[in-house]
């Protein structure tokens, strides 16, 4: 990320996020006041308190209007659209996420699938599986499935070319909610081959459900992560029991 | 859980969490008006109140004073005591929480728990082995690392008891933050010989590390859960980034 192309008040926020990562302040300390980070920026009160905000929405800072702004998490919480989307998580980290398709297919819903999409088995879904890369290492077998509504749109779309959700969303289909729940899996021959592990390796899995703002199901995630390539981490805390998430590349 | 000897407006509040649990108010959909609700359940407006407060609160609805409830989700968020402490989490879910302690050592820290707990390799820390189990059936294995001062409370608590947080609690040790690192690994020989699968068996890996109100780090957790037994679920949407967590018994 070339900060000097940012726009002030996300530059200072950029700096923030950096020095409380590798620790410069602490969780639990103070950071400098509004008057001292105007002055080591060179930049206006404005700009400080835009960047405060900024780090006080993701939940690495505390405190609020009045009351110095103390360091809550190193790390960074990541939104919505970076949880949901493998494409723009890699791009916002500052990595190269890369996709091959290996099957676009409309088929019949198994009965797993059809109950997560809340449909009936057997009914026509689109599903696409992909290999997803960082920086050209292969890290992760994707299956989405699709209603077919939503799926079918997939075939006008170069799914080598990136995010599946831009080109939905370019299309209308607004994602508004999604829930991921993470378990352990054993890989097997298929899946153990184009990771580069044998079969049997155990493989960090999320599935996902994805719906829009009226509750419509729309997709049926199942990712499955090479050991120590990919990690995610919850975070809270006694007074704000909702949880900033990060998902993080290992090494 | 008897949900006639609650306060009224918690048994409201278990009432419409069981409703939006088993989908009779569908995500998406809006709850019956606050008139509607009194009158099914016979109660005064506050009560009714109060229950939906309660449910906003944890995410499951939307909506405000004026603007009708939406169920946003049936998966009712937890709070920060039940995703740090297994037994409380077990015991709020309805199951039983057991505890079968191999190990209670003082001895110098490893390099890994060292950087997760921010002292020096070969630091003195106190470990805590145990192998936890729901309703009798062993579904994970706990390693726990305290810092000294902390862990050597733990040589005057039963560690056969039940939760150790609330031993420590009791001492005055107020865990505030918790951070939760999910990633898979193989079972060793051990580990696969406590929960009944063989070395190998892929296992659900969470390293939690918790720290105090002043950002002090406690402890250093790796919890390697069965698979199929355990799993954790992590909501948001477009506009809550903050997501809610639930950590669910599977089957």
């Amino acid at each position: 990320m070339d900060i000097s192309r940012l726009p002030q008040h996300a530059a200072v926020a950029t700096e923030l996020r950096r020095r409380i990562t590798v620790g410069e302040h602490p969780v639990g300390t103070p950071l400098p006041s509004e008057a001292a980070l105007c002055a080591q920026f060179a930049v206006a009160r404005g700009t400080v308190r835009q960047a405060l905000g900024a780090l006080r929405a993701e939940g690495m800072i505390g405190g609020g209007r009045g009351r110095a702004p103390v360091v809550r998490t190193a790390a960074p919480a990541q939104p919505f659209e970076t949880f949901l989307s493998f494409t723009r998580w890699a791009t916002q980290t500052g990595r190269t996420p890369g996709q091959r398709t290996l099957e676009l297919a409309r088929r019949g819903a198994s009965p797993e699938v059809a109950d997560s999409l809340g449909i009936d088995a057997g009914e026509p879904v689109v599903q696409v599986v992909r290999v997803r890369s960082l920086d050209g290492q292969p890290v992760m077998v994707e299956r989405s499935t699709f209603v077919e509504p939503v799926g079918r749109l997939l075939f006008a779309v170069d799914t080598d070319a990136g995010s599946m959700y831009e080109a939905l969303a370019d299309a209308g289909i607004d994602i508004h909610a999604a829930s991921h729940t993470f378990d352990a899996v054993t890989a097997g021959e298929g899946d153990g081959a184009l990771l580069g592990v044998g079969a049997g390796a155990p493989l960090l899995r999320e599935r996902r459900r994805a719906t829009t703002a009226s509750g419509e199901v729309v997709e049926h995630g199942d990712d499955r992560y090479l050991p120590g390539a990919v990690t995610f981490t919850v975070e809270n805390t006694r007074e704000r029991a909702a949880a900033t998430w990060q998902r993080r590349a290992v090494g």
